[in-house]
């Protein structure tokens, strides 16, 4: 209609969002319309400063306001063990554990071939240099155990052993507080391998 | 962490999307930020505009640029018959059937007391005024088929046939191309009541 040509505007701009369609589009722009323009304006606001701050850091590639993230500079950190990630939520859900205080390093992705995504998209040449430099003894590869995180991590791997680095995996397993009877037989076939 | 406050900010602004929880947000963040930062700038300007531009059509109530909607400024509409829904996307569910030609009265909302939501909140005293102009002679409600929907039916139609106007309801029954193996005992049974 031609009296509503910003509420299309919103919609069009909502679909932009990852997951979400024409209809929860239309239902986003009419709570914020009609119950949340404050929120509205706040969004705004938000998505400007994060589109204008947000960069990534100089040495692990994560999400951050300066050159180097805080996580980076924190000088309680164990320099010599480097954890490579995918993303910052992968980061966030490793750091909840606070079984790990070295650094990390975030691909901010995964190879995916079929999506064109090689290794310049996830930054493979930085992370070579940055786990090359003399400092890291150890590197853990903690992307996802899906057929892209794993074809991640053996392409990383491979590249880094050359290097002559010491390269570890996460375990794969059973998880915790689970049934045997209810765990599928990958996992419980992977976790007879690697028994200990 | 203190040199992400910006990420925080959109990822909290996110959140009062209806519908996206903190996970979705931060996928939605990390999205914008590593692969569309135009749609981030695009969203935020769209938002701002949405907000400042939309507000209520002075005679249907739903969202216009304008004080009347292009809807009831239509010469060709016939302005004898008012269809009261609760929504816009209710209006243009009911537009695309192409089978009515009538005007409608967007309650932008339905009676949930539950919510705190009453007759002030989705503008009955300006549907009643709308309804008594004298023009209108009959007050089609296609509010929706829900507790909710059917309550605020009952009360706009006891409301209006005290003012003397021809209510009618959208017949319920069997949903088109449906097998009646299939539909609930409800839907029959209404369909058995209203037959023609």
């Amino acid at each position: 209609m031609a009296d509503t040509h910003s509420l299309s505007a919103l919609i069009e701009g909502l679909r932009r969002l990852p997951g979400v369609g024409v209809k929860s589009a239309s239902r986003m722009a009419f709570h914020l319309l009609q119950h949340d323009r404050e929120g509205a304006r706040a969004l705004a606001q938000a998505l400007q400063e994060a589109a204008a701050q947000i960069r990534h850091c100089n040495l692990c590639h994560t999400f951050t306001e300066n050159e180097i993230c805080s996580t980076c500079r924190d000088e309680r950190r164990d320099r010599s063990k480097l954890c490579v990630v995918e993303t910052p939520a992968d980061q966030a859900a490793v750091e909840r554990t606070a079984a790990f205080k070295g650094l990390y390093f975030v691909l901010m992705g995964k190879l995916s071939p079929l999506d064109g995504i090689g290794p310049k998209d996830i930054g493979l040449a930085k992370l070579f240099d940055r786990a090359t430099d003399g400092v890291v003894q150890e590197v853990i590869l903690a992307t996802n155990f899906t057929a892209e995180g794993e074809a991640t991590a053996h392409v990383i791997g491979e590249a880094l052993k050359a290097r002559g680095l010491n390269v570890t995996r996460l375990a794969r397993g059973v998880p915790a507080g689970s049934e045997l009877e209810y765990v599928d037989l990958g996992t419980i076939a992977h976790a007879l391998v690697d028994r200990r």
